[in-house]
């Protein structure tokens, strides 16, 4: 009763994946690790030993011997593999995002909904992080009262490209922000503002966005990919009778040279390694059992994240506040 | 050489004032406590063995045996009390603010510039306090490169009158936060836009303000009337090569029933006891020696939070961006 | 290729192991539970789907269909199993202590020494902790100098049993510290002394233990019982250049009704849950490999942990020194 | 009504003195600056307004323009002073150690006793620092239960002088634990043993005592007087339902290179700076009232502390556990 996967895709996330599920998820095989370029795809299924290799996507997905797909392929492509999963009746773990489009959002929700059955989980994988479980549960269990603001402060050492631009921190960096608040706070936002200071150099600056929610509560969001100092992420829910905060989880302190210091992260795979292990484990679950993980992501999350990208970008580039609006919620996602 | 003062207003402030001058503070002796309610700087002077009391704010100051007057009566007589204090040509430590209302701040600087000599020294007893020294050091010295944003929180307990507004927040409490972050940051305002989410009860909500600079910096503010939790007040100032935070300062930590504890203070004049000590020691050297003191606020500074709130007030009330514009700096300020 | 484990005992730990290898750890299959209450193997099998169940351990161990075995049956029986383990020349993970009596613990080394290979790892599962791994790795890497001194704390909420004793948090609580210390330090004890001071109630009181090194340095373990705040292990190594300490690992802080606070585990398994993974994934990678890991316990780290705790159990009931005499190291164990 | 001040000592701690009396205490006048070499005496005179300088102590001591005493000279000299003071019938502040020999302590002891007042308040000014001030509130207050146990750890840069022993690090630098532990907790010691680990370089290596109470209790006390990193004092009160520890008290945090960083001081005179204000401003006020103050150190706190510094030199010289015993508390002092 073990699950045979397909990675479709074998760059950084791939690899990661296929690691994850060979070293840290009982309950499943690598079956084909899947990429253009076959050389990538041989390396990863030599160094976790996965049955085979392919250069075909779409051939992959249908395969009998394979029972679920987990996609790790470029952005542009996640959309259409995704229903290509859905049509040939196969539970896929899509990374992150399910497509910049919110448009290609909703055909991948038209084809599930048309199953009218669970079969898009969607890689954001903060949800599983043991943080944002927390702030949850301490909203949820009543000790801040009525949730006010939560503010979130993303931050990487460096833009990997040096074309990246104040709507690329929006669309690229911001969804996992704008997903997880969703989460936590359980509202939907209405409308979206953003800032950019100037840097003095040529990499892109900060956006700080401010959101308002379905429940009149307010979001301030900074998207910072030039922190410099290290892989951060903050976030503070405030209550109407307490707050509650995202600690950097450090496993020692440094006394040395008149300082006493704690190490960042050098980036998201060391910070969030257990929320990854945890959302994998659950979606072989999800393959085992049919049933969708009670918190995981799925298409209309992925819907959402889209649409307020978008309002975001139109925000930040007319100076004006920017509506968000969503199409009724389909009852599949109910 | 000991200087003599007049306090003027016995209530909460002025209280502390007396106290901070009859114990702390060396080189100063209370000359007068000066209240409306002769009851009232009765008690003042007999618990800090005050030379003697009045009634009369004007002949107080215009007195020849005061050699130098602190303002802490009630928000609206600030500027007249100080613009008295310049015309008798006498030393004045004004509790913020100078004024709510602009035009009366430019009246202050009117009189003062007449005299061509520094009068007014202004209470935004924040710039003495430890922490923001230190940032300001951080900034200055280089180990943060060029400043980018300064994110801040100002939380209360709770609001001292149930008619409390989100105007009040921006004209009462936000004034430390712009004074303050114009001091560390070394730059004027250019704009700026006021959010506030909806509270379920009848206690006002906060407000959060975003700014930007002469320097195009982004500048947010939250002012929280209502925390609940304690009194607390955040700062972190992103540079572009890393950040400086302010810490809740704790004495000790607790490990009790299965949590480890700090404390908040209560209210702000634990929080700033340090402060307000070495602002008044401050004045006094200011008073002997003439020299401005070289972090202190003054009345351009007043001027300066008066404009940003009043345009703050009307970013709240339109929804919209309010742009923030000053007057040429007096060369006596510079 | 999949290890077919025998898990001996379904208590406490047995459960725990089940779990782990059958929800975190692939490449292995439970095929037996073993336990002398028929019942309770029964209870855990099913929960964790393992494949039969058995009340002989001798038995299990011995069984065909069984390729390596975990035991974590009562304390006493320990040393026997293991031997028994090896003379069936299988692979064994055994729970701390190997044995309570350090002439138990010769024995075993005897039978591992004559096949001359490594068939006992030996749960110390700290040695798997992020935190130790960190401060192991700062003193190889040369950042604290020198090793001078490690202090150590370990505090459970109270004692399981009412009529525990001191010398009992020696015998069955410090071994954790005692194997850690050396491990991270890379040194041998050659003395103890031990002190106790007095509760109020019947509870047993602290423990706290000073320690020589083969290489002159000093190690302070306190073993507190009854801490009542919570599951707390604090460890501090102290270089010549510099300090690392273990941090409190939250993952949020709370603000409410004036206090800032970070939770504390219940127990050593949430705790400790990481290593714990970690541990069994190693012990695995054994079975398959048949090479040791680099960083596990073994019988000789059980014969040392056996033996100091001896020689502290006689220093408390002296008051004296007692000094610490190992065999000389069996080669199998350089 | 002010107090006229002699120092006696023109060194480090007497400029010291003079500053805090000068800058941070109001009713106190700087009426002599003593010391042998006269170009001292009048530098430190100078730099702080000083109204005379003089040579020789004893002369100064008697002065009628003098109305009490600060001791900063030499350590050897103290009780000498001290008891010219009691004799004089003046009001001395003394830095610690009152004497390095329990012997002079008892001759103070005996003047002080002969005219049945209180004259001598002696320089522990830890009492006097927030975070001890706390621990003992949280003591009193019953949040931690009995005391069982408290932790202490000691740490300077480097030594002063390149011949500091491990006595030294006993008599010289343990006082200040010796005597806030024995004002925190309340009691006695009864017996003490030290032991000392290598340094692979010349300098003194840190002491670490085991202390015993007479309500049974532990006392550790770590001296590190090379700890290299930073001024760094910890404690920890370990009470039988919960525990309170000091924390390093740091204004801001730093985010840059990969690391969070707090900074340590330098030296003591930073760290306690709030508490040598809070214990000079208790002088004076001791001085007007005739009302010893209710935390402060005395002659008897000065003998005890040299009782025990005595036993814990034998105790490290022997490797035995060394008895401590005082003679009976003088009335004076209950
Ligand atoms: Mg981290
Ligand atoms: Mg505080
Ligand atoms: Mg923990
Ligand atoms: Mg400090």
């Amino acid at each position: 009763m073990t699950t045979r996967l397909a990675i479709i895709g074998a760059g950084l996330m791939g690899e990661d994946h296929a690691r994850i599920f060979a070293q840290e998820v009982p309950g499943a095989t690598l079956q084909v690790i899947c990429d253009p370029d076959n050389n990538r795809a041989a390396a990863v299924a030599d160094k976790f030993s996965a049955a085979d290799v392919a250069t075909d996507a779409a051939a992959t997905i249908a395969r009998p011997d394979v029972d679920a797909v987990v996609i790790a392929s470029p952005d542009f492509t996640h959309a259409d593999l995704t229903r290509q999963c859905i049509d040939a009746g196969k539970r896929v773990l899509c990374e992150k995002p399910l497509s910049q489009k919110s448009s290609e959002c909703l055909e991948v929700m038209q084809a599930e909904v048309l199953l009218n059955a669970r079969h898009v989980m969607l890689g954001f994988m903060r949800r599983y992080d043991q943080s944002y479980i927390d702030m949850r549960a301490a909203l949820t269990g009543g000790k801040l009262g009525r949730a006010l603001m939560m503010h979130n402060f993303h931050r990487n050492v460096e833009t990997p490209a040096s074309d990246f631009t104040g709507a690329m921190a929006i669309t690229n960096s911001a969804p996992h922000e704008f997903d997880v608040v969703r989460h936590v706070m359980g509202v939907e936002y209405t409308s979206i503002t953003a800032h950019q200071p100037r840097r003095s150099d040529s990499r892109v600056a900060p956006v700080v966005m401010v959101l308002e929610t379905s429940d009149d509560q307010l979001v301030m969001i900074e998207i910072n990919n030039n922190a410099a100092y290290g892989y951060d992420v903050r976030a503070e829910l405030v209550g109407e009778a307490g707050s509650i905060a995202i600690n950097n989880v450090a496993y020692t302190r440094t006394d040395s040279r008149f300082t006493s210091s704690t190490p960042y992260d050098a980036d998201w795979r060391s910070r969030y390694a257990d929320a990854y292990r945890r959302q994998n484990r659950e979606f072989i679950r999800f393959v085992e059992t049919g049933e969708f993980p009670g918190i995981a992501s799925d298409a209309w999350d992925g819907y959402c994240a889209a649409v307020v990208a978008e309002a975001g970008v139109r925000a930040l580039e007319s100076g004006q506040t920017s509506p968000v609006s969503l199409i009724e919620k389909p009852e599949l996602y109910a």
